[in-house]
């Protein structure tokens, strides 16, 4: 295969790696989201928190959560403009938009915040996983 | 090509299969729309509801848009974070989330329902069609 | 290759394609965007407007976004349910819906207007490019 056709399995791979990643998340099996991540994975979806290991996704997650607990809601992560840039050192640069679409009990489906992410992700055993994953939300980027 | 490699291909096969379908579909093209689907193919849309064959999709896609004659609407449905997994007997079984966009006269466009969809996906003289589509609402998740 | 893998993989490129260039219109680097087309390139976001030339597009893209001088936004532009036919000329015809998410102070994000889009796009020294892009809103295909 040429470069370009090896990046192009490389982006429908990406692709395929989030919608499973991100199904996990969506139905709340935390443990199965953060095994996405190597075992010294990074996650952070707000300036200033910072979540480390698989464990520490996992109690991250489950915190968050908890503002679910008298909201019932079903949230689904869309992901989009996906871009990736092999590096140096043999990881990936993911770079992608995102949005949570939000549906609760009477109301209609709804957005919410728009996000820029960005992964790192690396090759274990054959399998892609994030080594970090970094959210911002599009809001923070405005002045105040 | 590896296992890997087959899958990747597989699945912007099973993106384009997807976009050309509901192309079709918003555009009403309903007779072009069941032949993406196999001739005892089944489409649930609603729970309880099961249109099958070609002849019986496009009968109740013909029912279900009556709604609309006095409703002018462009509607585009949307798909996103695909999974893909090869079955034993050779199908595919494919895992995504759908909303449609709709818009109407002198409103901005707006987001219906947030679903889950489940395809199961054959091949038949070279090229991919629906044996089954079922899709389900997330607001049914959601206790009453 | 056989021609649906060459297809498949040539599906992953364009979206990619895609990815890389909107988000330099979501980043405001126009020339970076306008770069993205031939020499000759020619772009038409509303009916009537057409930009011709690189240096057209950049003019076009500076004219249109003064708008937002006064009114902080970050914008995301999405695509989905791409559709890639291959021409007799070599050239590919893309066909695709997009939709603008928006973030202002203080506001949730919000969806600007459903569109197809249309792109011929050409391989310039081994790179996609677009020789033109057409945008139609939706709401156009109402009657009025």
């Amino acid at each position: 295969m040429t470069a370009t056709q090896d990046l192009t399995a490389l982006y429908a791979e990406v692709q395929h790696f989030h919608a499973r990643q991100m199904q996990l998340m969506d139905r709340r099996d935390f443990e199965a989201f953060a095994a996405t991540f190597t075992e010294d994975g990074e996650f952070s979806h707000t300036p200033g928190q910072l979540a480390r290991t698989r464990a520490g996704i996992v109690a991250e997650l489950r915190e968050f959560h908890r503002r679910f607990d008298d909201d019932p809601v079903v949230r689904r992560h869309w992901f989009d403009m996906l871009v990736v840039d092999p590096q140096q050192d043999g990881s990936l640069r993911a770079t992608f938009y995102a949005l949570v679409v939000d549906t609760r009990p009477g109301a209609g489906s709804r957005l919410g915040p728009s996000c820029l992410v960005t992964d790192v992700l690396v090759r274990v055993d054959g399998a892609l996983l994030n080594r970090s994953r970094q959210v911002r939300q599009d809001r923070l980027l405005l002045a105040p």
